[in-house]
Protein backbone atom coordinates (compact mmCIF):
# COMPACT_ATOMS: atom_id res chain seq x y z
CA UNK A 1 0.00 0.00 0.00
CA UNK A 2 3.17 1.92 -0.28
CA UNK A 3 2.50 4.94 -2.75
CA UNK A 4 5.06 4.58 -5.75
CA UNK A 5 5.99 8.18 -5.25
CA UNK A 6 5.75 10.02 -2.73
CA UNK A 7 3.06 12.11 -3.57
CA UNK A 8 0.79 9.26 -5.46
CA UNK A 9 -2.53 9.31 -3.80
CA UNK A 10 -3.56 5.87 -1.94
CA UNK A 11 -6.96 4.12 -3.25
CA UNK A 12 -8.79 2.84 -0.87
CA UNK A 13 -12.34 0.79 -1.52
CA UNK A 14 -14.69 0.49 1.20
CA UNK A 15 -17.84 -1.73 -0.06
CA UNK A 16 -20.42 -4.09 1.35
CA UNK A 17 -24.30 -4.21 1.60
CA UNK A 18 -27.12 -2.09 2.14
CA UNK A 19 -27.14 -1.76 5.87
CA UNK A 20 -23.60 -2.86 6.81
CA UNK A 21 -22.37 0.16 8.05
CA UNK A 22 -19.72 0.91 5.62
CA UNK A 23 -20.08 4.91 4.73
CA UNK A 24 -19.74 5.45 8.38
CA UNK A 25 -16.60 3.39 8.57
CA UNK A 26 -15.60 5.62 5.17
CA UNK A 27 -16.75 9.32 6.97
CA UNK A 28 -14.70 8.25 10.19
CA UNK A 29 -11.75 7.10 8.60
CA UNK A 30 -12.04 10.24 6.22
CA UNK A 31 -12.51 12.38 9.15
CA UNK A 32 -9.77 11.29 11.06
CA UNK A 33 -7.29 11.85 8.55
CA UNK A 34 -8.17 15.80 8.12
CA UNK A 35 -7.53 17.68 5.53
CA UNK A 36 -5.12 14.61 3.80
CA UNK A 37 -8.34 12.67 3.03
CA UNK A 38 -11.34 12.71 0.86
CA UNK A 39 -14.58 10.47 0.15
CA UNK A 40 -15.73 9.95 -3.26
CA UNK A 41 -18.83 7.95 -3.59
CA UNK A 42 -20.16 5.10 -6.30
CA UNK A 43 -24.09 6.50 -5.74
CA UNK A 44 -22.24 9.62 -7.55
CA UNK A 45 -22.05 7.55 -10.57
CA UNK A 46 -25.69 6.45 -11.27
CA UNK A 47 -26.77 7.25 -14.92
CA UNK A 48 -29.28 9.33 -15.71
CA UNK A 49 -32.84 7.99 -16.11
CA UNK A 50 -34.45 11.12 -16.53
CA UNK A 51 -35.78 9.68 -19.97
CA UNK A 52 -37.61 6.90 -18.05
CA UNK A 53 -41.17 7.16 -17.36
CA UNK A 54 -42.29 7.64 -13.85
CA UNK A 55 -42.95 3.83 -13.31
CA UNK A 56 -39.80 2.58 -14.81
CA UNK A 57 -37.42 5.06 -12.86
CA UNK A 58 -39.75 3.36 -9.38
CA UNK A 59 -38.76 -0.16 -10.81
CA UNK A 60 -35.41 0.51 -12.34
CA UNK A 61 -32.61 -2.25 -10.62
CA UNK A 62 -30.22 -0.04 -8.68
CA UNK A 63 -28.40 -2.39 -7.40
CA UNK A 64 -26.56 -3.76 -10.59
CA UNK A 65 -23.39 -3.00 -12.24
CA UNK A 66 -24.97 -1.52 -14.77
CA UNK A 67 -26.98 0.93 -13.37
CA UNK A 68 -24.02 3.20 -12.48
CA UNK A 69 -21.22 4.79 -15.07
CA UNK A 70 -18.08 2.97 -13.82
CA UNK A 71 -16.24 3.92 -16.87
CA UNK A 72 -16.45 7.17 -16.14
CA UNK A 73 -15.07 6.25 -12.01
CA UNK A 74 -12.70 4.81 -13.48
CA UNK A 75 -11.68 7.35 -15.95
CA UNK A 76 -11.77 9.99 -12.72
CA UNK A 77 -10.16 7.61 -9.74
CA UNK A 78 -7.08 7.47 -12.37
CA UNK A 79 -7.18 11.46 -12.77
CA UNK A 80 -6.75 11.97 -9.39
CA UNK A 81 -3.86 9.15 -9.19
CA UNK A 82 -2.16 10.88 -11.48
CA UNK A 83 -2.96 14.43 -9.81
CA UNK A 84 -5.58 16.13 -11.90
CA UNK A 85 -8.80 17.83 -10.35
CA UNK A 86 -11.90 16.02 -11.44
CA UNK A 87 -15.74 16.93 -11.50
CA UNK A 88 -17.38 14.45 -10.06
CA UNK A 89 -21.42 13.80 -10.92
CA UNK A 90 -24.13 14.40 -8.44
CA UNK A 91 -27.33 12.07 -8.35
CA UNK A 92 -30.60 13.56 -7.23
CA UNK A 93 -32.32 9.74 -5.69
CA UNK A 94 -36.06 12.23 -5.48
CA UNK A 95 -36.20 12.61 -9.18
CA UNK A 96 -33.64 9.65 -10.43
CA UNK A 97 -31.75 11.54 -12.79
CA UNK A 98 -28.01 13.78 -12.36
CA UNK A 99 -28.27 17.32 -11.28
CA UNK A 100 -26.99 20.20 -13.53
CA UNK A 101 -24.02 20.47 -10.94
CA UNK A 102 -21.19 18.78 -10.52
CA UNK A 103 -18.77 18.57 -7.44
CA UNK A 104 -15.09 19.55 -7.66
CA UNK A 105 -12.61 16.65 -6.06
CA UNK A 106 -8.95 17.44 -5.69
CA UNK A 107 -6.59 14.83 -5.69
CA UNK A 108 -5.53 14.08 -1.56
CA UNK A 109 -3.10 11.71 -0.27
CA UNK A 110 -5.45 9.59 0.80
CA UNK A 111 -8.78 9.07 -1.14
CA UNK A 112 -11.58 6.88 0.16
CA UNK A 113 -14.23 5.61 -2.28
CA UNK A 114 -17.07 3.85 -1.14
CA UNK A 115 -20.41 2.32 -2.63
CA UNK A 116 -22.03 -1.72 -2.58
CA UNK A 117 -20.90 -2.60 -5.71
CA UNK A 118 -17.10 -0.96 -6.21
CA UNK A 119 -15.97 -5.08 -5.95
CA UNK A 120 -18.23 -6.47 -8.27
CA UNK A 121 -16.99 -4.18 -11.53
CA UNK A 122 -13.42 -5.89 -12.11
CA UNK A 123 -11.56 -2.26 -13.96
CA UNK A 124 -13.09 -0.59 -10.56
CA UNK A 125 -11.67 -2.82 -8.07
CA UNK A 126 -8.51 -3.18 -9.65
CA UNK A 127 -8.04 0.75 -9.13
CA UNK A 128 -8.01 0.41 -5.44
CA UNK A 129 -4.65 -0.28 -3.66
CA UNK A 130 -6.26 -1.41 -0.45
CA UNK A 131 -9.94 -3.12 -0.81
CA UNK A 132 -12.16 -2.90 3.06
CA UNK A 133 -15.57 -5.10 3.05
CA UNK A 134 -17.85 -4.14 5.73
CA UNK A 135 -19.71 -7.17 6.60
CA UNK A 136 -22.77 -7.38 8.73
CA UNK A 137 -25.46 -9.87 9.48
CA UNK A 138 -28.29 -9.96 7.02
CA UNK A 139 -30.88 -9.40 9.39
CA UNK A 140 -29.21 -6.00 10.54
CA UNK A 141 -28.71 -5.19 7.44
CA UNK A 142 -32.64 -5.15 6.99
CA UNK A 143 -33.21 -3.56 10.08
CA UNK A 144 -31.20 -0.87 9.48
CA UNK A 145 -32.01 -0.16 5.65
CA UNK A 146 -36.30 -0.76 6.74
CA UNK A 147 -35.90 1.87 9.92
CA UNK A 148 -34.47 4.41 7.18
CA UNK A 149 -36.81 4.00 4.94
CA UNK A 150 -39.23 4.64 7.32
CA UNK A 151 -38.02 7.36 9.06
CA UNK A 152 -36.25 9.38 6.33
CA UNK A 153 -37.69 8.56 3.24
CA UNK A 154 -41.40 8.14 4.34
CA UNK A 155 -42.00 4.71 2.78
CA UNK A 156 -44.25 2.35 3.77
CA UNK A 157 -43.56 -1.18 4.56
CA UNK A 158 -45.19 -2.97 1.86
CA UNK A 159 -42.95 -0.96 -0.82
CA UNK A 160 -40.28 -1.70 1.27
CA UNK A 161 -40.60 -5.40 1.36
CA UNK A 162 -41.37 -5.53 -2.40
CA UNK A 163 -38.51 -3.48 -3.53
CA UNK A 164 -35.92 -6.09 -1.03
CA UNK A 165 -37.42 -9.03 -2.59
CA UNK A 166 -37.35 -7.82 -6.27
CA UNK A 167 -34.40 -6.48 -6.22
CA UNK A 168 -32.30 -5.46 -3.42
CA UNK A 169 -31.67 -9.00 -2.05
CA UNK A 170 -31.47 -10.93 -5.06
CA UNK A 171 -28.72 -8.51 -6.24
CA UNK A 172 -26.89 -8.76 -3.03
CA UNK A 173 -26.89 -12.51 -3.11
CA UNK A 174 -25.63 -12.34 -6.83
CA UNK A 175 -23.03 -9.21 -7.07
CA UNK A 176 -22.40 -7.39 -3.70
CA UNK A 177 -22.06 -10.86 -1.41
CA UNK A 178 -19.82 -12.62 -3.50
CA UNK A 179 -17.23 -9.69 -4.31
CA UNK A 180 -16.45 -9.97 -0.41
CA UNK A 181 -13.94 -12.40 -1.86
CA UNK A 182 -12.11 -9.45 -3.18
CA UNK A 183 -11.52 -7.95 -0.20
CA UNK A 184 -7.98 -7.91 1.38
CA UNK A 185 -9.44 -7.04 4.90
CA UNK A 186 -12.58 -7.63 6.35
CA UNK A 187 -14.35 -5.50 9.02
CA UNK A 188 -17.42 -6.86 11.20
CA UNK A 189 -20.19 -4.72 12.10
CA UNK A 190 -19.57 -1.65 10.64
CA UNK A 191 -19.23 1.79 12.18
CA UNK A 192 -19.01 0.91 15.69
CA UNK A 193 -16.29 -1.62 15.63
CA UNK A 194 -13.85 1.38 16.48
CA UNK A 195 -10.32 -0.95 16.84
CA UNK A 196 -10.96 -2.18 13.24
CA UNK A 197 -11.34 2.09 12.48
CA UNK A 198 -7.97 2.54 14.41
CA UNK A 199 -5.90 0.09 12.91
CA UNK A 200 -6.92 1.50 9.19
CA UNK A 201 -6.50 5.00 10.21
CA UNK A 202 -3.19 4.10 12.07
CA UNK A 203 -1.78 2.69 8.85
CA UNK A 204 -2.61 5.32 6.82
CA UNK A 205 -1.00 8.16 9.02
CA UNK A 206 2.06 6.05 8.96
CA UNK A 207 1.56 6.24 5.30
CA UNK A 208 1.67 10.12 5.62
CA UNK A 209 4.43 10.10 7.92
CA UNK A 210 6.52 8.34 6.42
CA UNK A 211 5.62 10.40 2.99
CA UNK A 212 6.18 13.59 5.23
CA UNK A 213 9.56 12.41 6.35
CA UNK A 214 10.48 11.77 2.60
CA UNK A 215 9.30 14.99 1.33
CA UNK A 216 11.28 16.84 4.47
CA UNK A 217 14.49 14.91 3.19
CA UNK A 218 14.19 15.64 -0.42
CA UNK A 219 13.10 19.40 0.52
CA UNK B 1 -5.03 0.08 20.43
CA UNK B 2 -3.12 2.80 21.93
CA UNK B 3 -1.42 1.66 24.85
CA UNK B 4 -1.96 3.26 28.41
CA UNK B 5 1.87 4.18 29.09
CA UNK B 6 4.09 4.39 26.62
CA UNK B 7 5.85 1.05 27.33
CA UNK B 8 2.63 -0.82 28.50
CA UNK B 9 2.86 -4.03 25.46
CA UNK B 10 0.18 -4.11 22.78
CA UNK B 11 -1.25 -8.03 22.93
CA UNK B 12 -2.74 -9.14 19.60
CA UNK B 13 -4.49 -12.49 19.73
CA UNK B 14 -4.74 -14.12 16.46
CA UNK B 15 -6.97 -17.11 15.42
CA UNK B 16 -8.69 -18.86 13.00
CA UNK B 17 -9.40 -22.95 11.83
CA UNK B 18 -6.45 -25.59 11.62
CA UNK B 19 -4.93 -24.94 8.46
CA UNK B 20 -6.24 -20.88 7.83
CA UNK B 21 -2.42 -19.57 7.79
CA UNK B 22 -2.87 -17.77 11.18
CA UNK B 23 0.72 -19.28 12.26
CA UNK B 24 2.09 -17.67 8.88
CA UNK B 25 0.13 -14.29 9.32
CA UNK B 26 1.53 -14.29 12.97
CA UNK B 27 5.18 -15.14 11.98
CA UNK B 28 5.37 -13.27 9.32
CA UNK B 29 4.02 -9.70 11.47
CA UNK B 30 6.63 -10.56 13.86
CA UNK B 31 9.17 -10.78 11.68
CA UNK B 32 8.36 -7.48 10.13
CA UNK B 33 8.47 -6.12 13.50
CA UNK B 34 11.80 -7.48 14.31
CA UNK B 35 13.12 -6.95 17.90
CA UNK B 36 10.15 -5.14 18.84
CA UNK B 37 7.62 -8.27 18.89
CA UNK B 38 7.76 -11.81 20.20
CA UNK B 39 5.13 -14.54 19.54
CA UNK B 40 3.72 -16.71 22.65
CA UNK B 41 1.83 -20.03 21.19
CA UNK B 42 -1.50 -21.20 23.01
CA UNK B 43 -0.07 -24.97 21.90
CA UNK B 44 2.27 -24.49 24.54
CA UNK B 45 -0.14 -24.85 26.69
CA UNK B 46 -1.90 -27.95 26.38
CA UNK B 47 -2.09 -29.16 29.91
CA UNK B 48 -0.09 -32.38 30.39
CA UNK B 49 -1.07 -36.02 29.28
CA UNK B 50 1.28 -37.88 30.35
CA UNK B 51 -1.11 -40.10 32.60
CA UNK B 52 -2.69 -41.41 30.14
CA UNK B 53 -2.89 -44.83 27.92
CA UNK B 54 -1.38 -44.32 24.89
CA UNK B 55 -5.04 -45.25 23.29
CA UNK B 56 -6.89 -42.42 25.83
CA UNK B 57 -3.75 -39.96 24.06
CA UNK B 58 -4.51 -40.69 20.96
CA UNK B 59 -8.40 -40.38 20.96
CA UNK B 60 -8.21 -37.26 22.93
CA UNK B 61 -10.29 -33.91 22.10
CA UNK B 62 -7.59 -31.62 21.45
CA UNK B 63 -9.61 -29.26 19.67
CA UNK B 64 -11.99 -27.84 22.98
CA UNK B 65 -10.69 -25.28 25.22
CA UNK B 66 -10.83 -27.45 28.51
CA UNK B 67 -7.74 -29.40 26.81
CA UNK B 68 -5.53 -26.12 27.60
CA UNK B 69 -4.21 -24.43 30.88
CA UNK B 70 -6.01 -21.25 30.32
CA UNK B 71 -5.82 -20.31 33.41
CA UNK B 72 -1.95 -19.94 33.00
CA UNK B 73 -1.49 -18.29 29.91
CA UNK B 74 -3.83 -15.61 31.05
CA UNK B 75 -1.29 -15.53 34.35
CA UNK B 76 1.44 -15.14 31.88
CA UNK B 77 -0.14 -12.48 29.82
CA UNK B 78 -1.30 -10.27 32.50
CA UNK B 79 2.54 -10.69 33.58
CA UNK B 80 4.27 -9.69 30.62
CA UNK B 81 1.69 -6.40 30.13
CA UNK B 82 3.19 -5.83 33.26
CA UNK B 83 7.02 -5.95 32.00
CA UNK B 84 7.76 -9.61 33.91
CA UNK B 85 9.22 -11.87 32.27
CA UNK B 86 7.94 -15.73 31.91
CA UNK B 87 8.89 -19.36 32.14
CA UNK B 88 6.59 -20.65 29.13
CA UNK B 89 5.54 -24.08 29.38
CA UNK B 90 6.19 -26.51 26.04
CA UNK B 91 4.63 -29.36 24.57
CA UNK B 92 5.77 -32.07 22.86
CA UNK B 93 3.01 -32.93 20.45
CA UNK B 94 4.69 -36.77 19.95
CA UNK B 95 4.53 -37.74 23.16
CA UNK B 96 1.51 -35.99 24.13
CA UNK B 97 3.23 -34.35 27.43
CA UNK B 98 4.50 -30.79 28.55
CA UNK B 99 8.44 -31.32 28.04
CA UNK B 100 10.68 -30.24 31.28
CA UNK B 101 12.27 -27.37 30.00
CA UNK B 102 10.51 -23.96 29.65
CA UNK B 103 11.17 -20.94 27.43
CA UNK B 104 11.78 -17.32 29.02
CA UNK B 105 10.01 -14.73 27.09
CA UNK B 106 10.61 -11.36 27.89
CA UNK B 107 8.12 -8.51 27.85
CA UNK B 108 8.15 -6.88 24.31
CA UNK B 109 6.21 -3.72 22.89
CA UNK B 110 4.34 -5.80 20.86
CA UNK B 111 3.29 -9.20 21.93
CA UNK B 112 1.59 -11.92 18.73
CA UNK B 113 -0.61 -14.68 20.01
CA UNK B 114 -1.72 -17.03 17.74
CA UNK B 115 -4.02 -20.38 18.53
CA UNK B 116 -7.06 -21.84 17.13
CA UNK B 117 -9.42 -21.66 20.28
CA UNK B 118 -8.33 -17.94 21.61
CA UNK B 119 -11.08 -15.83 21.09
CA UNK B 120 -13.50 -19.54 22.16
CA UNK B 121 -12.26 -18.92 26.45
CA UNK B 122 -13.56 -15.43 27.46
CA UNK B 123 -10.83 -14.72 30.48
CA UNK B 124 -8.21 -14.84 27.21
CA UNK B 125 -9.86 -13.10 24.22
CA UNK B 126 -11.01 -10.29 26.71
CA UNK B 127 -6.59 -10.01 27.07
CA UNK B 128 -6.20 -8.89 23.75
CA UNK B 129 -5.76 -5.26 22.57
CA UNK B 130 -6.76 -6.36 18.93
CA UNK B 131 -8.38 -9.90 17.45
CA UNK B 132 -7.32 -11.16 14.28
CA UNK B 133 -10.01 -13.93 12.75
CA UNK B 134 -7.61 -15.69 9.62
CA UNK B 135 -10.96 -16.85 8.18
CA UNK B 136 -10.09 -20.00 4.96
CA UNK B 137 -12.85 -21.92 2.97
CA UNK B 138 -12.97 -25.15 4.76
CA UNK B 139 -11.80 -26.98 1.89
CA UNK B 140 -8.67 -24.91 1.64
CA UNK B 141 -7.96 -25.20 5.32
CA UNK B 142 -8.78 -29.09 4.76
CA UNK B 143 -6.31 -29.43 2.18
CA UNK B 144 -3.14 -27.86 3.92
CA UNK B 145 -4.05 -30.20 7.28
CA UNK B 146 -4.39 -33.85 4.86
CA UNK B 147 -1.18 -32.54 3.01
CA UNK B 148 1.22 -31.85 6.08
CA UNK B 149 -0.17 -34.93 7.77
CA UNK B 150 0.61 -36.73 4.85
CA UNK B 151 3.87 -35.20 4.57
CA UNK B 152 5.23 -34.65 7.41
CA UNK B 153 3.59 -36.37 10.30
CA UNK B 154 3.73 -39.96 8.47
CA UNK B 155 -0.02 -40.78 8.98
CA UNK B 156 -2.40 -42.28 6.46
CA UNK B 157 -5.85 -41.15 5.09
CA UNK B 158 -7.98 -43.43 7.09
CA UNK B 159 -6.33 -41.55 10.59
CA UNK B 160 -6.45 -38.28 9.59
CA UNK B 161 -10.62 -39.13 8.29
CA UNK B 162 -11.25 -40.36 11.69
CA UNK B 163 -9.90 -37.51 13.34
CA UNK B 164 -11.22 -35.16 11.19
CA UNK B 165 -14.99 -36.23 11.78
CA UNK B 166 -14.35 -37.16 15.16
CA UNK B 167 -12.93 -33.74 16.96
CA UNK B 168 -11.59 -31.31 14.56
CA UNK B 169 -14.80 -30.41 11.83
CA UNK B 170 -16.81 -31.07 15.03
CA UNK B 171 -15.16 -28.60 17.50
CA UNK B 172 -14.05 -26.30 14.83
CA UNK B 173 -17.94 -26.07 14.39
CA UNK B 174 -18.80 -25.65 17.90
CA UNK B 175 -15.75 -23.17 18.87
CA UNK B 176 -13.41 -22.31 16.37
CA UNK B 177 -15.93 -20.68 13.61
CA UNK B 178 -18.52 -19.27 16.28
CA UNK B 179 -15.38 -17.13 17.99
CA UNK B 180 -15.26 -15.04 14.73
CA UNK B 181 -17.78 -13.36 16.06
CA UNK B 182 -15.38 -11.12 18.80
CA UNK B 183 -12.69 -10.45 15.63
CA UNK B 184 -12.20 -6.62 15.39
CA UNK B 185 -10.52 -7.71 11.68
CA UNK B 186 -10.83 -10.66 9.37
CA UNK B 187 -7.96 -11.40 7.71
CA UNK B 188 -9.37 -13.79 4.44
CA UNK B 189 -6.64 -16.48 2.57
CA UNK B 190 -4.13 -16.07 5.69
CA UNK B 191 -0.43 -15.67 4.94
CA UNK B 192 -0.47 -14.83 1.58
CA UNK B 193 -2.67 -11.88 2.25
CA UNK B 194 0.11 -9.30 1.88
CA UNK B 195 -1.80 -6.50 1.48
CA UNK B 196 -3.54 -7.32 5.07
CA UNK B 197 -0.41 -7.83 6.52
CA UNK B 198 0.90 -4.59 5.42
CA UNK B 199 -1.60 -3.17 7.02
CA UNK B 200 -1.59 -4.42 10.51
CA UNK B 201 2.71 -3.91 10.43
CA UNK B 202 2.03 -0.92 9.87
CA UNK B 203 -0.70 0.01 12.22
CA UNK B 204 1.86 -1.61 14.70
CA UNK B 205 5.14 0.14 13.24
CA UNK B 206 2.97 3.56 13.94
CA UNK B 207 2.39 3.14 17.33
CA UNK B 208 5.88 1.95 17.77
CA UNK B 209 6.82 5.35 15.86
CA UNK B 210 4.45 7.74 18.32
CA UNK B 211 6.00 5.55 21.85
CA UNK B 212 9.63 6.61 20.47
CA UNK B 213 8.61 10.09 20.04
CA UNK B 214 6.67 10.37 23.73
CA UNK B 215 9.79 8.27 24.85
CA UNK B 216 12.49 11.02 23.22
CA UNK B 217 10.51 13.89 24.64
CA UNK B 218 10.60 12.47 28.12
CA UNK B 219 14.04 11.61 27.42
Amino acid sequence: MTPSTPTTPVLIGIAGGTGSGKTTVATKIVEALGAQAIMVQHDWYYRDNAHLSPEERQSFNYDEPAALENELMVEHLRALREGRTVACPQYDFSTHSRTPQTVAVAPHPIIVIEGILLFSVPELREMFDLRLYVDTDDDIRLMRRIKRDILHRGRDIRSIQAQYYNTVRPMHMLHVGPSKQHAHLIIPEGGENTQAIDVIVGRLLYTLTKVEQVLDEEG
